[in-house]
């Protein structure tokens, strides 16, 4: 027997999620050495992803949405990469690391036929790149795939336009930044503090700023001196309302999330959406799991921009699995920079 | 000489323009008899086009916009069907019909390179069809063009599915709810009156209401009942933030116009965004003029459905050129019923 230590989804929060209250973390028990069915295996969880979307799963389950509320008193689940540690599936054998959506918790049994529905894919890409586990959560994982799909499905961003990210140094907005910048536009972001702003300058990006100590509407006018083409809108509110008054003819806004909204009980009102009629602006809503089929050639080229140190990522980890739920904290205030990674264990 | 009587924009509005003071009408005199040199030709207006985008027009020229603002002291411009009364042109002949946008005034004259550069194009379709000219700068006009573009090129529309449309009464909604009722899509309308609301169920609309009067979201959750796929925006405001909540997942919103800000000094601003991103909704603006490649398609289409009586179109006809700026008024308050028209002169 080992423990097994979960991370629960206790109660609908009100605002931001109550550690202790809200999430909760347990420890049970795990048999190691219970013998296995034929198609079942053993993972250990090594990297978890956290991310703003889970705040939308914590709420009650009759509230329908796009993704299936979490279940009361079961553990929260995101983005993992874990590893085959006893396995009766060829599918996924021994030492594989798989890569999926996973239960937040340290030791789960999966049996092959769930696991290939659940998406659940063997990954061993570390093993031959020696690109970080992490990153196969971070800028290889979801928040990569998110970034490249709103970028080219949605943006249709070309040469010589200029981009707005915001929320620029979070785990989507530095890879789509800097796919923008290899593509051959103008990049501009903002963050919410300056030593964000440093980062941004120094991956690369034309210009940046702090929204919480600089004027808006002033730091896009002149950081964007033609206008906005694209706007990569990850925050919401008062931030969109500035931005659709700065957007050129055909502008388009990828509304990948709108994080500035998710833990208010009532969400603000937005204003100037008469831009959206005047000049024929395209404001479009995705989910990264429409586009699956981009996953390839996202990792063919995302991981070559790696290894030819064309994308820096910037993480921040949390040590140990009893640190999601602050960890998720953060994330929902802004507090961490870049992507907000749990490491759980080492291989 | 004759009077030529003109619509002239003499002042910026604040709020609802003023008959008299904003829009004037001014009295002048046109010399019919003047000698016209190679290409030039003299048109007389038969019947006027009075549309809502025609209260952006009068605006102040500093604010850029999609379209040039009016010019002071000049006459208002809008669509138009005129007739060639005298020619020196091969392009434009005596008694050709002209379509196009043009000053509001009984007597223009033109020449052959501006005409062109201005899109004046012959359209003798109505001796041959026997369909009304009005029809012309209507349901064949550009509102007709407008319903069809925003259908088929932002709606993406299918079969099976429930479109919604606001001011279903007016000169784009009618046609855009008969073309989708065509196409096999469950009709919803609404509009100011429970006269318009009548007339929309003749027309074949599944569902009606009359939205000053009744719930706007528990007449959606009625008429709608699988939820809303397409909404064809003309109206904005508080209207676009309650069908934001019963847009079903891959909603699109043709963002057509919106009536209901044009008028105020602040326009309102509009909760329910979050549902972009979740429901992963294209929110998109369009001008009809991106379209005009779609023209041919669209007046053949459309003039085969009025045909065989497939589309029925009201009109409100105002009596002579001087009652323009009572029949703007009219449409910016949406006192109109159909297409709002101005006859000048017959034939």
């Amino acid at each position: 027997m080992v423990v097994n230590t979960q991370i629960i989804f206790s109660k609908v929060p009100t605002g931001y999620p109550v550690i202790g209250q809200d999430i909760t973390v347990k420890k049970s028990e795990f048999d190691l050495d219970a013998p296995l069915k034929d198609g079942e295996f053993i993972v250990k969880n090594l990297v978890l992803s956290v991310d703003p979307y889970m705040r939308g799963k914590m709420r009650d389950a009759s509230i329908p949405s796009y993704t299936p509320a979490y279940e009361l008193n079961e553990p929260i689940t995101g983005d993992t990469m874990r590893l085959v540690i006893k396995s009766k599936s060829s599918l996924y054998p021994e030492q594989s690391y798989v890569y999926s959506i996973g239960s937040f918790e340290e030791y789960t049994k999966l049996n092959e036929q769930e696991a290939k529905a659940n998406g659940v894919v063997v990954r061993n890409d570390p093993k031959t790149t020696g690109i970080p586990i992490s990153n196969y959560v971070g800028v290889l994982g979801m928040p990569g795939l998110t970034a490249y799909v709103g970028l080219y499905k949605i943006g249709e961003i070309k040469r010589g336009e200029t981009i707005y990210i915001s929320a620029a140094a979070g785990a989507v907005g530095q890879v789509a930044g800097q796919i923008a910048k290899a593509q051959g536009l103008r990049v501009v972001g903002s963050a919410g503090s300056d030593e964000k702003v440093a980062y941004l300058k120094e991956i690369g990006f034309d210009g940046a700023f702090n929204y919480k100590t600089q004027d808006i509407h002033d730091q896009l006018t002149e950081l964007c001196p033609k206008g906005i083409d694209v706007y990569f809108e990850n925050v919401g509110g008062k931030m969109l309302e500035i931005v659709l008054n700065h957007l050129n003819t055909f502008g388009r806004i990828i509304a990948c999330g709108m994080v500035s909204q998710y833990n208010l009980t009532k969400p603000e009102k937005v204003g100037n959406l008469l831009n959206i009629v005047s000049k024929r602006i395209k404001f479009q809503g995705f989910i990264v799991y429409d586009y699956a089929d981009l996953e390839p050639q996202f990792l063919a080229d995302v991981t070559q921009m790696i290894l030819d140190k064309k994308i820096k990522y910037r993480e921040t980890h949390a040590e140990g699995i009893e640190k999601t739920p602050e960890a998720l904290l953060d994330v929902l205030h802004g507090r961490n920079f870049g992507k907000q990674v749990v490491d759980v264990a080492s291989v």
